[in-house]
Formats: structure tokens, sequence, C-alpha cells
């Protein structure tokens, strides 16, 4: 197992500098008087295909040799890695086979589709997903990215608390105490973890995850990786179990995992869109869920949040009946 | 009639920049592929209260001298002008009276009433808004300042310009060649004339309106000034008629007027919130319609449009049935 390093991510930083955005850290005067904390929002919303994992992906597909990259990547995803590698797939002109869920949201499928990528369907649960990705990776001999468990992805994940970190300096007078994200597989907090104990060993990194697909939160109590089969959530970027590589990162660096119920991230997903007019997906309301129902951990202290992806189907608002 | 002039609009800009945020400008590649133009969108749905109107409304209340002030101020509006104007009062300390449709979105009347402001309901149409207004101004004494055809404010909205401008000169390599807002009453498109015939002459200024609610269209086409009285459209900050100021402007200033559907305004808006994240009103996806309706004009160019607020309603989407 390779653990990927601070210069993993600075290399993985340069590499995909050409095909992602520096997206911008907002702030609302609202949610910093409702929590009574400093929040700081790093808009991975605006990134590249709609999401965080661009990062991840694009490295990986660029760091391919020239030999490797012919042969294209595949890999399976609840929805934003899928996209995000058929993105960069799609810039490097190589194929990208993805196994999704039939449940996954329309416009996931629909943005897969848009940059090129092909969808093998699989059902809704851990079992079915894996065993129709080896089906598709042995008929294709595709590079596997893996969503979330390969130092490629963790390194290129790194790169967004790296741009957090010099953002904080230039435009808000310095870095943060508290970093929150949301937690499914672990990649992009593993990422956080990987740049943040290097750069700054002593903000406090929590990880955020609904009650119903709390196998991090209940692995980190039990000091062991557990993992549910098929949880059922809205935050449908979460409901991936921890693997060795973030379970490596989760066990070492993060402080505490935090938990909130359905209604608490619909409530949480709304009020953003509300009173920050930006569009998140159910996953990244987690983090803000949490702080409000956790508010005398936060309160006082400057906390940077990561909002992972904007990629909802409109058609489908959990608040609309 | 006092017209207010480009120095009117540089002292409001540094009398009102403590309230006010200077919002990002944001471009899609998506949109830009979909409308062959270079497409940059100033956020004014980023704006304090959620809308440009504060720079108007506030730069109103903070020129009014002390004793002025004491009395309070008072308007009409469908809403964002509103809750502008309760949040420029609110800053200052001094009461604040609106007159409402009652039909107006119940986010904004919310939004007032959070700010501090007090709301009188009136029947959706200029002639009952009018006679509701003078019952209620006559009890308060408050000054009253207009949405859009007061010289405070006109001078106010064209800080708006002046920051885009500004903006893409160190952002985006210099000026556009177009800028495209949408034109109800006439204040946003007459701040952006007052600035842009001032440093910038060569940049045409289009104006965009909904086909139901075409008066502006029809004045400009017949050389005065036509006004419906009850308009019908989704984009509800877009139903009031053009006054004596904004039309001294428009008539001056504004290079065509272009409208839309119904139908063409909602697509707008949901690819908007889609493609960019972002949440706006249907108000503001007016000019992207009409871009889309009339690639022609606009292929190859580069374009401002002014995306004015981001106050919707979440429970009332327009394309959920």
């Amino acid at each position: 197992m390779y653990i990927p390093n601070f210069d993993d991510m600075l290399a993985a930083h340069a590499r995909i500098m050409p095909y992602i955005h520096r997206t911008p850290i907002l702030t609302s005067s609202y949610l910093n008087d409702l929590t009574g904390a400093q929040l700081f929002f790093k808009c991975e919303n605006f990134q590249k295909a709609g999401a965080f994992k661009v990062r991840g992906a694009s490295n990986a597909v660029f760091g391919l040799s020239n030999e490797d990259a012919a042969k294209g990547v595949c890999t399976h995803s609840s929805g934003n890695h899928a996209l995000s590698l058929s993105y960069a797939a799609g810039r490097r002109g190589i194929p990208c086979n993805v196994v999704m869920p039939r449940t996954a949201p329309q416009a996931k499928k629909d943005a897969v589709i848009g940059y090129g990528g092909i969808i093998t369907e699989c059902e809704p649960s851990t079992t079915s997903r894996e065993e129709v990705f080896a089906q598709v990776q042995a008929k294709t001999g595709g590079d596997f990215v893996h969503p979330y468990n390969d130092p490629r992805v963790i390194a290129g994940q790194g790169t967004c608390s790296f741009e957090f970190m010099e953002q904080m300096e230039a435009e808000y007078g310095g870095p943060v105490e508290m970093m929150v994200a949301p937690i499914g597989g672990g990649g992009m907090i593993s990422g956080t973890c990987l740049t943040l104990s290097h750069i700054a060993p002593d903000i406090q990194i929590i990880a955020s995850e609904p009650e119903q697909a709390d196998d991090a939160y209940r692995s980190f109590k039990a000091g062991h990786i557990i993992a549910d089969d098929a949880p059922d959530t809205i935050a449908d970027g979460l409901k991936v179990p921890l693997k060795d590589l973030t379970w490596h990162f989760v066990s070492n660096h993060v402080s505490d995992i935090l938990t909130c119920t359905e209604q608490e991230i619909i409530d949480a997903m709304k009020m953003t869109w509300q009173r920050m007019k930006i569009v998140i997906e159910p996953s990244c309301a987690v983090p803000l869920a949490t702080i409000i129902k956790n508010k005398d951990r936060f309160a006082g202290k400057r906390v940077g949040i990561i909002i992972t992806g904007g990629n909802v189907d409109l058609d489908l608002l959990p608040w609309v009946k």
C-alpha cells in the first residue's frame, strides 16, 4: 500500500492546474450569525464537472504514460467521480468506462454521457457494484481509477485544501482553526489530512456523515473499518465505505466524526441555497448540518467547510413534495 | 427632473462601499459553447439582501441628513427593492415602510420582515400599489425612495457596471463589447447607461424583457412611454413600467430591447442553476434567454450579463409541477 505524501500533492497540483478551476471561498453573514462561528466555504460546486472529484480524476488521467492511457480508464462511482473521470478522460482524448448504480441521479448520468463516458448500470449495493465492475474492467482493460482508495486520487483531492490555505492567507487574513468535510469513502478527507497534517498540523479536521450511512463514524469509534452493504441516505455521494488507504488517513489525522439526520441535511441544504444562492448537493450540506447541531464545538472559531459538489437533479428537490 | 451624472455615481460608490459586497464575475464554458459568445456574469445574486437593488437603496438611505433620516424611509416594490431598502434602513437604524403586492414571493416578504421592514400589502397592479402607497406615506412621513425613478437610486445602480468594468480589466484582460441586463422599471439599465456612456461609450447596451411584460419594448419602438397596468410574467421583478428618469436613459443610450417567452425564461433559469450552480431569480434569466434566442447578434462577442438577484421561493420552482 503506497501512502501518498505532500510531494505527490504538489506534483498533482502542477499536473492538474490547466484542467481545473481555482474555486472561490464564499462567506455568509447569516450563517455566521446562526452558528456563532466564522465559516469559510470552499466552493467546489463551481469546479469543472461540478465537483472536487475532478482533481483526483485529472491527476490519475494525466499521470498515465501514453501507452497506459491508450487503453483508457474505468471506474465505479455513485456519480461525481464517474463524471469527473469522464471529463478528464475526454480532455486527454481517451476512453472512459464507468459502472454506476441505476439509482444514481439522472443529472449525473446525463453529465457522464455529455462528457463522453460509457455507463454500465449496477444495483445500488457495494456487492453488485464490485461484481459488475470486475466484468467491465476485464472486458476493456482500462486503468482502474478507484473513486477514493487510490494514492493518485487522494493526492489530487489534497490540492483543494492547499488552494484553500493559500486563499485564506491572501483574502481572509490567515488560516482557519477547524476544517470540516463530508465523509463517504474518505477521499476528500484523506486529501485534506495529507495536506493539512504537513502544512498546518494544528488545524482540527472534522468529518461529517449522515446517521443513516454512519459506517465511518462507527469505524472511527471501533478502531477498525466497518462497512455497510447498502446504506440509505439522501446524501448519495456518501454511501460508500472506507478502504485501507483512506482508513490510514482517517485513523491517524481526523479529530472527530459528527453525524446528523436526513431532515437536518435537507434543512441545511435548503438554507444554503436560500441564503448563499448556490446550488449544492445533499452531501455538501452534511458539514453545515453537523455544525448547526454542535454549535458549542464551533462557536467563536474560524471554520473551513468544503462544498464538495453541485450536481443535483433539479426536478427532484427533497423539500418539494 | 434631476438627471444623475457620473460624479453622482462615484459619490454613491464611496458612500455605499461599507454596506455592499463586491460581487464576483463568473463564466461558464458550457454557456459559451452554447451561445458562441464569451459571457461574463456579474453575480448580484450574491449581493447583500440578495439583489443589486441594495446599491441604490443604500445610496438613498446613507445620503439622507440626520434630520431627514429620523423620519425613516418608505417605498413600494415587487420585492427586491423592498428588502434592499429594509436592509439599508436597518444598517442605519431608521424605520422602513414598504408597500408590496400580496402576490409577491413569500421568500421576499420574509426577508423584508427579517431585515426589520414593515409591510403593507396591495393588489398586484400599478394602480393599487400607488393608491395604497399614498396612504402609507401620508401616515409615516418617511422619505420616499422610489424603486427606480429616483436619481439617488439610479446613481447607486450605476456602481454595478463601474465595478464590472474594473473587474473585467483586472481579471479578464479588458472590457466587453456588449452589456445585457433585464428591464422592468429601468433602474439597473439606467445606472448601466449612466456609467458606461461616460467611461465606455462604445459598449452596446441591450435590455431584455419578457414578451408578457413588453411595455419597455413597445415604448422603445414607439418613442414614448407606454405603460401596462398589470402585466403577467414569472419574472416578478420586471412587471413595473418605465418612468421619466429611466426613460431618459433608455431612450438615449440603449441600443436595442429584446424579448422572450415565459418558457424561454424558465429554460434559461433552470440551465443557469444546473450549469453554473447558482440560484437566480426568473428576472435574471431573461438576458440569457434573449441571447440564446438571438445567437447571431452575440456570437463571437464578449458580452457582460447582470445577474440581478437570487431571492426565489424554493418551494415554488417553475419547472417543478
